[in-house]
């Protein structure tokens, strides 16, 4: 249990989670009032830099203004890049665009982008920094939960094509993360539960003290208290430990970070990415179906499958496939639509099951039918 | 002097060059017939790996049919995706189009693309392993001699925007190179010229007793006999030094790669970059100019750089504006193309200055007008 006191600054409010990559470490900020701060924050670590802020049509109109005065106050002569809000914009032709409106600015290789917004417009720019002139810097400032406690630390970086969702991207690290608490205050509550999941993610994955830490805060998280900061620095913290165990996805410790993702993705392709389910969404249903599939194969107790579900629920999450508005897809497209993941080896299926709380492991050879059985169940439920 | 006796087969005739990069060190073999057994080489470096051909539509009518038959025998399952030849295909167009296909076939991260032509090939082909599922493993084979000794080995990848060329791309080293001498066979004696360029320059860079052996042996090189394999494996050593130098260019050892470039690419960019003045041949105009430059400057001998260019001028290769056809761009234009470079710092110029053959260095603070000075020299030649 940690205890908060509260703090005098802004600053003392921060706290600092290092990435320790061996020759490109990075630091992630976590606080209140750190795009304010950016400009200072940016040019003490990049002397000499110009950047160009990357961010949505939505974001630029309440954050933007704040991010480039404190660029421009610092001397980093910023220059902004808007795109249209939403997943679609995570296209090729926008890419085209960002990359293009980059070079159009002259940037060189040492000047940074400086992604502003949620992990649509953190995947985007990541990608386009990692191909403006092989490869710029760039800092993320991402302004949802679910990007501040996942898709901006890691340097995962992508598009989507029409054939899948990220199937197209690069490993590029952020320099730095500036991940601003007092930018969630706009966010709706159904987003910041959908981020919530992925808090959760870290509890369920390798660390039950932390689940049940949010056992007992979960109100306080998500009623955007002093609970929140901790609640993203402890999961920052964990990210960033899988990720400098696993940089590029080759020794199959990063895959524990798809907990939740293959049912997930399923269901979030077959509702067809939209406002039926949200991302944060689908990964909590995936996460309740990843443990029930775990008891169900006597992996691991009934009893912790249903204190997941009971704990996503009671923070406002879907459990369960019932709990999606309209029709659900059939088995077999569901099926299909986990073949056509990233996470197919051959034929044979990956999951990430558990065997409790905080014990989750890669499963690399799931069979098909195995995954069948269990549906049938879950359409009960 | 290397004495080359005659190989009794093809595998015997063949040269290895590592490079030896920590945790992604490659092969690059050198020697004829290696299309032929482009299976056997690879399946034995990667056991289930699936293979995909880029290939363009000139060279896939002459070189694809045998590398599909070698692939097939081996396994490796290969599908072949031809796009247009010629530089207008490293675009972000065509690049879309080769990443769609690899998608389509179904390559996961472990399978290979496989490049089968020039410089264009590899770059695009490159680009588009490096992005497809974040990054698939690539083996290059360069089939003009410009590829061969240049740009398949080091891993700059890339494609061109309206506003300049490789302004897009990444760092993304092949896992194996196959430079198959026989494939130079089709080559039109201008192309092979070029490429020879390219050679010298790693003689005038480091290596003076190349230079000089190139001096005396330039005729069998060209003739494309036994002395071309030594040629190009001594090319690729050289590139490799450099390469593991300077994986990402920020050492600036990489630089040195550059002697003959910033002119160049202004020539080259001033005449269409197209049929008028090809790469190699502005290469070849650059380093002469280099290497007046650096006389004009009391940084080398005079008498170095009239050998440079005696040297070029008898393999068959420009050496001066008066020898590309047609008129030449004012110097205001070709300074301002140089400025549009990636070579450019600041406003402050960066070329690659020599103290003599076989001693060239980086010279990050050429002032444009000393650059004038030069140019207006250079028009009286």
């Amino acid at each position: 249990m940690t205890t908060l006191s509260a703090p005098r600054s802004d600053a003392e409010a921060t706290t600092t989670v290092v990435v320790p990559l061996a020759g490109k470490a990075y630091d992630i900020l976590i606080g209140p009032g750190l795009i304010a701060r950016a400009g200072a924050e940016i040019a003490a670590r990049f002397p000499g830099a110009r950047a160009s802020i990357v961010t949505d049509d939505t974001v630029a109109g309440h954050l933007a203004g704040a991010l480039n005065a404190s660029l421009e106050a610092a001397g980093l002569e910023p220059q902004t890049i808007v795109v249209p809000a939403g997943e679609k914009t995570k296209s090729f032709a926008v890419l085209e665009t960002v990359v293009d409106g980059l070079i159009a600015q002259r940037r060189e290789r040492g000047d940074l982008v400086v992604a502003l917004g949620g992990g649509v417009i953190g995947d985007l720019a990541g990608f386009a920094a990692s191909i403006t002139r092989r490869g710029m810097r760039f800092v993320q400032i991402p302004t949802s939960l679910l990007a501040q406690v996942d898709s901006s630390v890691g340097g995962k970086t992508g598009i989507n094509t029409p054939r899948g969702k990220n199937l197209v991207g690069t490993f590029h690290q952020p320099s730095l993360v500036l991940a601003d608490t007092d930018a969630l205050a706009s966010l709706s509550p159904r987003h910041l539960r959908a981020g919530y999941a992925e808090v959760a993610k870290y509890g369920l994955i390798d660390d039950a003290p932390f689940f049940a830490w949010l056992e007992r805060n979960h109100g306080e998280v998500l009623a955007r208290g002093p609970a929140l900061t901790h609640a993203v620095a402890t999961s920052c913290r964990a990210k960033a430990r899988v990720v400098v165990a696993d940089e590029f996805e080759t020794t199959g410790a990063r895959a524990l970070l798809n907990l939740g993702h293959t049912f997930g993705h399923a269901l979030e392709a077959s509702t067809g990415y939209g406002e039926r389910l949200i991302h944060g969404e689908g990964v909590a249903i995936g996460m309740a179906q990843a443990f029930r599939f775990s008891a169900s194969l006597g992996l691991c107790a009934p009893a912790d499958a249903e204190r997941v579900a009971a704990h996503l629920a009671a923070a406002g999450l879907p459990t369960r496939l019932a709990d999606i508005p309209g029709d659900v897809a059939d088995d077999e497209t569901l099926i299909a639509l986990m073949g056509q993941d990233k996470k197919v080896k051959r034929g044979r299926l990956t999951f990430i099951l558990a065997r409790g709380i905080g014990e989750a492991y890669v499963a690399n050879d799931v069979p098909p039918d195995a995954v069948r059985a269990f549906l049938a169940t879950e359409r009960t439920l």
